[in-house]
């Protein structure tokens, strides 16, 4: 596992603000509150959790065109900002946040391989500073909203070996290659294992499960150091 | 598992054509052979497998709008359509097709659950038949590109139970969903399990990947009675 | 005139669904009912009828792009979803379905000319399920909104000679070219006759529509045959 | 027939400049020369003829949205391009224009009914402009490569009575509306009948075709005389 | 300074309608009127002033493509039409319009630079025309909204020398060029001054602004003479 | 003027990478560099500086959508971005550079007034570390294709008095707003000076220039001690 760091309070405006770093993999997760739900929910006095993934252009080794300018958003961003949203809605009470939705930015300032799973396991962070913020507004139904802690690590087949935690240049030989997100009751939120151009037996996928709980009990470990600090600066304007 | 069944010719234009049912599930999934690569391939002497998934508006319960009419393609279309990329690519040698494309479309007529599951076990089947077709044509290097056969179901846990292959009216309600997609060798290629609002433990995992098993294999014996007829009709001007 | 084969309850989640066939030409027609009609007309008392016609990227000989993947629908499929709208207005009385909208949803699975009439024709047979649907639900102000059958045929001059019902061959190298709209009851919703390339005198555009009224006879003829049927499976919950 | 007036080199910068009036109907249409074909018909050594058509936000009674501002072109804008190029490559000979394109714009400064039977009467004169300065360029395989004139006229039946060359407040409420382009030799190129929510029998028809060929015939005399004048003001730098 | 003509009442239907020319430029500029502001702004009281700025495609010397067909504005388009806005915007209260909107639409027929200052100093003209036609429907809680006159105008240093109101061919090889937006009460709007390439001292900037005084003082002339007429042919009607 | 921070080295795949902070206001400024230019200027001899800037969408107060979520660029991004690039444009020889090009990204990660300032004056550090890069690759035509440094900075009237570099409070309540972007050597880049809904007399404009100065004087220093430094960490493999 490479290093990991966590720093809250990264950013002033949103509810919640994280650079996360998975060794050279920097994403900045934010949660901004919006006291109000989509079209869709409004009425049913339940909350909302979404999130939006994206690459700055020049965090790649070759620069890469902004989706923006392209004017539409790829199948990768797509995917990946449908899994964080997934991942962090099955830790909170969707109820007890009330019609309020809280909106996960994850964008990638430099990736070295896990952007994914860094930026749910930093999402989790920004969450809980989210929901602290509706706390102290008194916008809570419920005090505790949130029922676990969320983490996520990649681990994958190179060379023949399970390793943990795969940086770019391991990544793109991977055999196999599989994101886990668990949560720190030692249940699981989502698997996904893919074998590109190659097909694996199921005693690896228990192999690469092992191998994944040791990431994500590390990054539980990390999420709750940074947690234990009092909220740097001043938290906006609770 | 509900009954299956596969109809190959289902039209006449593309190489391979086929009609997949799993209960009230329909999927048309053809097989069309460009003989060309796309541009970052040229010159590789390498063949490219892709695939497109779409739902045709009225495939739902409720008519759902067009995406040519939205002008974009939604993030669910986006992370299928990859995945049954990826799944068929699995199976085959692109060396040996040389520089030609099968491009797979997979298009939801009507739509009762495990749409994407049942695409990619269709696709498989036209997939033999496009090979068929550019064997015929003299286009192979090597006369066998394809190491095993694919396919994929879906399994979940409705009511605390594990099912197999959920139609929509369990699959809307199930705590855990879970795709598998396996090869005829016994090995898996991609395995997606998600606990939307709800977490699981690794126990269940188990049994869902179990029982998948059971599914893949009914699938595996009915591609291969379908691939044991002869080619319905006139195959495209070979 | 192709042979004419017409399907009724070919899927079953839209109020009306019809598979028809000219020959090797295939069009799934279906017709959703919504409780409710566009912005622009609400509360006028009036319902809709629109149309969208699409083909399946596999349906021609040579694969053609997805509009979904291209971001925007193009002038031949905006022109021909337009017509038959149109179309299909003409026999309808939208005062007496209330403000109710029937979307028709013509998507080509094979093309072998012709499809823009086969669409028409297959159109008309599935609105008058949807209408028995509403009827059934209590939906209609009058019990009778239909007011005439609605049938189109291609017509064309090649290689000097009036033809009816143009397959793909005739119709790529056809002189002149025409749709003809009409109805049971002797007149005409719609005549769109061109000569890419070429002129063509009034004598024979005299000629190219009495073909037209043959082949029209012969389509209104086998939508009474397949509307005397009962109404195959279930309809949709009514 | 409302007054008509056609007024060549309108603008300065395009081959042919022409500004045509069909009564309070004003449409501006060019002419512009490119030395290249489009990609699928280089090397074919023909030429080609496409047109665009827009309508200026203020042209009509109510602004109307850009099209560019919307992000896409309309339906209606869709098909009035395509019927503007078909009509005006039935009078050209594409081989004696070389590996040349005209583009022809017509963008329509006020609306008052008959737009697109403006355009194509006006666009017919920039075109033989157009042609003038690609035989003063030396560019011509065949010096006379225009067969015919072409105009176009819209007719319809307004309150039971056949009417020609319908302004907007006639159009709106025509029960059959007809756009007929026909040839100077008497042929016809394209006929447009519709009659949206009403039918009509084929006796209207003919009515409507006589009534077209008196339009026709006086928009050719305006065409004629207008080309009969010297070409106003400098040719672009031929 | 090239000849400057102002003509009021260039279309019929907007209420206010104004062809400029500068030299071989000639801009359409209209002002349309809508009972309503934009969705951010009701309730307020305020009335809003919008401007969109565009180029016919044969208004250039070489044909540009549109952005309607493109699918996108470009980034001058939207800069230039940002500053139309902007500039009318400054001479008016738009607490005395009520909830109205004037929508100003400047639409180039023929470039030949400038076209951005020919723009602004038409909408003018044409933004005054709406006025009276607000003013004569009763819908002015001030009958005197507007409180200067608005010009523009191009200067630049070309070979050394300072320029007013520069034609494209010096434009295009200016080493500065500097659009100048001012009123007729003495005071500046918007000043933008550029060098691409090339870098200028402040001297220059001092001359250039004297240089448009000049040319603003002999635009505010052209306005009040154009505007001294009574309004040509019937105002909509008001 | 606030406390301006620069920081080289800020991630490391691009060749020139700087955080830059005007008080609250922090940008992250990339220079990546291509070996190869557009196509339109291929065959030239000549090199390319391109810009694009975006907000991500948690950097101002309320969240803001996402332009790639939108599917299109907006006004104001496209304004600010083609400003970038004539900035900076102005201080370098394009044919010392040769055939490459050096995209700048300017990423606002928080805002608080005068994002474009600062974009410009951190894009010039990024900008003289990307030809770094260029001459220890060898590819420099000439050793020093920078002429003179380039700096931006805002200010406006607030309150009736003239403020330097205002933040986002001042911003948003300024009568008027000026960018100015200038050169080390003393001379102006770009000066962009607006009144919305006011006008200001030239001594004031006069005014604004002389506080700019003071502004720019001040980063031309934090740029220099910035580049007095050696690179932090290792360059991007040069």
């Amino acid at each position: 596992m490479r290093p990991v760091r966590i720093t809250r309070g990264f950013t002033s405006h949103p509810a919640g603000s994280v650079l996360i770093e998975f060794g050279q993999t920097r994403v900045m997760c934010t949660a901004s509150v919006e006291n109000s739900v989509p079209g869709w929910r409004r009425g049913s006095g339940l909350g909302w959790v979404t999130a939006e993934y994206a690459m700055l252009p020049a965090a790649t080794h070759t620069r890469s065109t902004r989706e923006s300018v392209r004017g539409k958003i790829g199948g990768r961003t797509h995917e990946i900002s449908r899994l964080i949203g997934r991942s962090l809605r099955a830790c909170i009470d969707l109820a007890a946040i009330g019609e309020n939705t809280i909106a996960l930015d994850c964008d990638v300032l430099q990736a070295d391989g896990g952007t994914r799973t860094a930026a749910i396991t930093g999402a989790y962070v920004a969450l809980v500073d989210a929901v602290s913020y509706l706390r102290a507004e008194g916008k809570l139904a419920d005090p505790q909203p949130i029922s676990c802690a969320i983490s996520a690590v990649s681990v994958g087949v190179v060379d023949g070996r399970v390793r943990l935690d795969l940086p770019y240049e391991e990544d793109s030989r991977a055999e196999v290659d599989m994101n886990v997100v668990a949560t720190d009751a030692g249940t699981l939120v989502e698997v996904q294992g893919t074998g590109e151009g190659a097909t694996f037996p199921r005693a690896t996928l228990d192999k690469l499960l092992d191998m994944a709980t040791v990431g994500t009990d590390t990054l539980f470990e990390a999420q709750r150091e940074a947690l234990a600090l009092p909220y740097p600066g001043t938290p906006p304007e609770a």
